[in-house]
């Protein structure tokens, strides 16, 4: 099984780590990360590089693929190279996946058109403006189209977990969980904007103009 | 404030991008990617790239050290410098923090001695080898001695938020966990041992020997 994580410039790490590492343990698994030229991008503040290996041209046939998001993102909205190449790998893909931002790109290729999906809460309009139908739902699934949705960033840990159930079968994808040892204990219940309330989601909306 | 991640070759790269993820965008904040010599790491299995931007020697007085762990700690439990930087560092950091079995890194360098710690449950008896105490729980503090020891893998993110309050105040470290979305629904209840029982934690052991 071939699994390509797409990279870019200015993206969100943990949304492409989070489910590379839930799913690279799959048995007969390769992970590749593919974008539009061999080597390093940065994330969106910078501070991280990670490395593209493959361009888009190169990949031709994945069974998976995850599109993870960031500002960046919006830089890419009609980039046509990335765009045709989702359309591509998308019309033989097992399941075309995002996690946060990622999913206005797979809108963005046409294939979310008037179907509900998730984003970054901070995005939901764009998602809209894009043709899909924004829901709060953290994990969306359309089984028929082969797409699965994720909500912000650590979703994208829920999303591979079910990816995981659904490529292999249920004890693999919970030998998955325990390997990466995801029994979730936060010490606060903040991780949307219904549980954070007014004062924490205005908090977090500064934090992100301070840094974006 | 200045937050340094280590980086080396074959770590596991949710232990570092968890806790970067959700530090980044705290406020006035940089990380810095740390290791032997700047330039690629890849993780345990080769699938990613990460940059390393500054040797040990040019990050002399970090405020946190992140620690991440993976197959490659094995081979650095007796590596000077890197024991070395950790002692030094830990002299004047606010804190000195594991994720998975980065812990056997700070046991090795002498931060644990006699001290309650965790570490991927599949190492514990490797935390004892090294003069540390192994419990199981999630996330362990020992405020006195400014280190923060996690567990598995995703436990870095749970990890970090509670790095984030003691670092800043609770509505900023919710902003960070409302940024990061981290509102966990994973779709099984199987991230640790106890909870996986038997048949998983066999099926997870087989998985870790098919790929390391």
């Amino acid at each position: 099984m071939n699994i390509a994580v797409v990279l870019f410039p200015r993206l969100t790490a943990l949304d492409a780590v989070g489910p590379y590492e839930t799913l690279q343990r799959l048995p007969d698994t390769t992970v590749t990360f593919v974008g539009h030229q061999r080597g390093e991008v940065r994330t969106e503040n910078g501070y991280l590089g990670l490395t593209i290996d493959k361009t888009f041209d190169e990949v031709v046939a994945p069974d998976v693929v995850i599109v993870p998001g960031g500002i960046g993102v919006l830089d890419l909205l009609e980039d046509k190279v990335l765009l045709d190449w989702l359309r591509s790998v998308h019309a033989t893909s097992r399941f075309t996946t995002s996690v946060c931002t990622g999913s206005l790109l797979l809108a963005a290729a046409g294939l979310l058109p008037g179907l509900e999906a998730t984003t970054h809460w901070a995005f939901m309009d764009k998602l809209t403006e894009l043709g899909a139908v924004p829901t709060s739902t953290r994990v969306v699934e359309h089984l028929e189209q082969r797409t699965i949705i994720a909500a912000g960033v650590s979703s994208g840990i829920d999303m591979a977990l079910r990816l995981a159930e659904l490529l292999t079968d249920q004890v693999t994808a919970q030998a998955m969980q325990l390997m990466v040892e995801y029994d979730p204990q936060p010490p606060f219940d903040a991780g949307s904007v219904v549980k954070a309330g007014p004062l924490v989601t205005a908090r977090a909306r500064e934090l992100f103009q301070e840094k974006d």
